[in-house]
């Protein structure tokens, strides 16, 4: 590929990097933004290098924010009395757009995952578990474990509950944990629903 | 959206601008990329940003290079006599990688187009025109005409036929105009071909 400008194949190398962009793709990218308004460039340039400098983790909630404490964790009208645990800054905007949830969140950062190195000390459980112990003037009343339904996911949560339950030997007032309910999707065919699903909304049935 | 920091839907808002990058797709990068090390967000918006100040088009062939005239064009150990014609820098490339051919190309940044109001004025032809006139010391024998086997490609290999034809009138030794073979990919199934491919490649058969 010699024949390709440095400032291409360089620029090529970048998009390379980013998760699911292979070298079609890439080169695809680079040789469209050629064709892009030179401010436009600045623009985008200048926003990743800002990406980082301009965003913090919240203190309490260990989202991405803007400021610290976050905007959801310093929002007085919502119920400080239940914490949502997730796995990504993503699944928080994904549970905000249903407008369901009024409550706080914890975001771990990842799941317990052995098979790639992630132990409970690679993401925030220590900080929830303390976060929990520590709510003295607001009292946690409910932890729902919001992590995804997967081995990983099903891991963190089960390692959670362990780890909550510990806490509430001490204490007299037990913080409830919940789960996420699973079951069909909506719009799913029973027809084709895997095997694992369709037992976990059988064992989910609720009274119609 | 507004829960999200600044930064990152600003980065969101330019990734989306890209070709096959939907909101999804861009929330997903954007969030990869905050754990990303910042001297690689660093490097890849200064490349963002250098890109096109780094690159100019080749006065010759019009193909993105580093230099004007550009590595392929200032070759003295390349056929000057044979052109061909395509319509992407991106389609040098792929020929280049078959190492079958030693001539010049002329990239022509597009294809007509009426439906999207891309005509003849609007991609460089009358460059190519102007080229093969004007290629005194060095006559062009031969062009080959590589645009797309689509639509577009077909109407603009026909015009450029014309336009050349129209010159060879005046002047008294005619360049060969030739187009790439059209017929079976290597590797497909005669009986998944499609009709138009099947009948192509029965009309260029060949002795054996």
């Amino acid at each position: 590929m010699a024949l390709l400008p440095k400032a291409l194949s360089r620029l090529i190398e970048s998009f390379k990097k980013l998760p699911g962009v292979g070298p079609k793709t890439a080169q695809r990218l680079v040789f469209y933004l050629l064709h892009v308004p030179q401010e436009d460039l600045d623009q985008f340039g200048d926003r990743l290098k800002a990406l980082k400098a301009s965003t913090v983790l919240c203190s309490i909630c260990k989202n991405v924010a803007e400021e610290d404490p976050c905007g959801i964790c310093s929002d007085s009208g919502r119920d400080q009395s239940v914490v949502c645990v997730v796995e990504q800054p993503t699944d928080v905007l994904a549970i905000e757009r249903t407008g369901k949830f009024k409550g706080l969140y914890h975001v771990l950062h990842g799941a317990i995952d052995p098979l790639n190195n992630i132990g409970p000390d690679e993401i925030y459980i220590s900080d929830l578990i303390k976060r929990v112990n520590a709510s003295t003037h607001q009292r946690v009343n409910e932890i729902i474990l919001a992590t995804n339904p997967n081995m990983e996911g099903e891991a963190t949560a089960m390692y959670i509950q362990k780890q909550l339950s510990a806490i509430s030997h001490q204490s007299s007032d037990k913080p409830k944990v919940t789960r996420l309910a699973h079951g069909l999707p909506m719009g799913a065919d029973i027809e084709y629903a895997d095997d694992v699903t369709l037992s976990r909304a059988l064992d989910g049935r609720r009274e119609f």
